[in-house]
């Protein structure tokens, strides 16, 4: 199963918006095909898998089939996944977690077992489900996983007193960043940070064959034409998401954009803001995003945090203090020390000379 | 030698000013003898080392010494090791370090060597150099290792706006900052944060038969008489470093302070505070302090910083945001992020739910 998961995790920045799934099918003791999820509407890990085995005419009758998602056995972009592997006869199939997806949800090993397969399930599941966090978020709780990142020095500061934060952190944890933001499917900012820092928000460092979309938070729709990030708008598409639109300059600015190929969609809340719990359940439900990586200032940091749509943190300490400067999280402060949410750590890991600490919400 | 070390770490809270030194004497394959540094004017590590050996009526003659640090030649409060060593008639010395102190510094090898013992030395140097920072620094610089401990949230802040600093961090944090305040000479903090958070600065959380000095920057002498950490000043003294005392008020809180036993030195610099680079080469010259501990406010922190007086980091994190909330440091802003003082990270620990990330002045 560990090789299967590794099949897996070459799908880490394709598979989107489907779970990044391995097979590995394996007759004699010896491996005879390999798959992992290809690019949306492009065959699933299994069907890869028998085809790796048929092009070296191996018939995998009576194998055993590892495969780090339970097979899929409905009709979506590609066939169901079931009916291959019913047809390939193998003895046996290995699953390491039951598919979250509710048309699935047990089915697909139903039908196996019904057509006189063996199946086990729940080998290395903890493995499997941490590859796909965005994707079973969105099918159990219509949410993508949210990942803040932010780059800071040892004393919280993102930026010099006038803005400045190229850079805090060095050339590996940047590179690292950018691995983190090839695996979502989408990249989200403020319209704050596009008109201050005029980000490309483009995955550069790390080799991939899709660009995610680029979301921003703006509410009162500020976005420029020339942004550096509508630069890119035929490899990724652009969603700006903002509140009521009211003066005649925007919606004339609204439509200029549009004719750039950008969405632009009102999505406010009672504040005259935009309303985050409501953006990425649209996000998850309308357009099927798993996972999304927040690049933004402290105020979007701030509102993100206030408003409990966070799930995972992604923070890099660069060694030094600044003293003054803009901080993390423009928060209000918290009124006692015993109760305010917390964070739990799940790894760290150094990237000379910087640390990265990762932490995902603690459910008390 | 690595049994050796971990005598030594025996040493850990007690050894001050003196180096830890760990002593194991190996006889026919088995451990015959084993020593650590006891409380200044106790027996060094070798001369506890051969007692143990006598103690079980065997005799250390023909046997390997492994000790982490070169037997002195000198009479200090003890008379000189290597006189013991000599007399026992090992036929070899393994030494883990030269002393770096100038009256030994080879000299206790070469007596060794004269006498017919073989000695070799610089096994696991980098782990018996780790142990004594402190003292190597005081031998070649005239200088403290300074540590500089901060517990922090994730965002950079040691209190709510109000002060509230109890508690950031958790037990397990707490805990493990107290055995590295039981290791220093003494414990340094400001004036403000003994008028703010009247600290007792005591070694609590673990076992120690000795507690560090307290030391106060208080350049205007405003410590008060019921000051907690005046408390246990049977145990463990008190200095307060002031700038020019003037009014006669000052002069008179300071008589009254001597009499409560507290030793009050001025040391003023240019600019009316106290001079920190030469209030740190007294406490190691004048003092034999070899570790200071500082556990400050931003105020102070931000003075040892900006005059390089911190040669170490320990940075407790605490996993959640404060948003608005005191700071770690008060460092005027930098003006470039491409020159600016950086940090070298050491070690990273888990002291769930905190982590602790060490780090040591980076040298350019």
């Amino acid at each position: 199963m560990s090789e299967a998961l590794a099949e897996a995790q070459k799908a880490l920045y394709l598979a989107n918006p489907n779970p990044r799934v391995g097979c590995i099918i394996v007759k004699n003791g010896q491996a005879i095909g390999r798959g992992h999820t290809q690019q949306v509407g492009g065959p699933h890990a299994e069907v890869q898998a028998l085809a790796d085995a048929h092009s070296q005419s191996i018939d995998p009758a009576g194998a055993t089939v590892y495969v780090t998602l339970e097979p899929c056995n409905h009709t979506g972009r590609t066939p169901p996944c079931v009916d291959a592997l019913i047809a390939a006869k193998p003895q046996k199939v290995i699953v390491a977690m039951i598919d979250p997806n509710p048309l699935v949800a047990g089915k697909g090993i139903e039908r196996l077992r019904a057509a006189g397969i063996e199946v086990q399930s729940g080998l290395m599941e903890t493995e499997a489900v941490a590859l796909n966090k965005g994707f079973i978020s969105r099918m159990t709780r219509g949410l993508p996983w949210v990942r803040l990142k932010i780059a800071t020095t040892l004393d919280g500061k993102t930026a010099l007193p006038n803005g400045t934060s190229q850079w805090i952190t060095g050339a590996l944890a940047r590179a690292d960043g950018h691995h983190w933001r090839a695996q979502a499917c989408a990249v989200l900012t403020g319209g704050g940070t596009v008109k201050e820092d005029n980000p490309t928000l483009n995955v550069r460092d790390v080799q991939t064959q899709r660009q995610p979309w680029k979301v921003i938070v703006d509410s009162k729709l500020e976005t420029p034409l020339n942004a550096k990030l509508l630069g890119g708008i035929e490899q990724s598409g652009v969603i700006i998401f903002c509140a009521r639109l009211q003066s005649a300059e925007q919606l004339a600015h609204a439509k200029a954009l549009r004719e750039r190929g950008v969405e632009v969609i009102e999505m406010p809340n009672a504040y005259g803001k935009v309303d985050l719990p409501k953006l990425f359940a649209y996000l998850a439900q309308e357009r099927h995003m798993n996972e999304i990586h927040v690049e933004a200032g402290a105020k979007l940091n701030g509102s993100l945090l206030r408003e409990d749509c966070v799930d995972e943190l992604l923070l890099y300490y660069a060694p030094f203090f600044m003293g003054e400067g803009l901080g993390m999280t423009s928060l209000a402060a918290i009124h006692s020390l015993k109760d305010h949410p917390a964070w739990q750590l799940i790894d760290q890991a150094a990237f000379d000379p910087d640390i990265r600490l990762r932490y995902q919400k603690l459910l008390k």
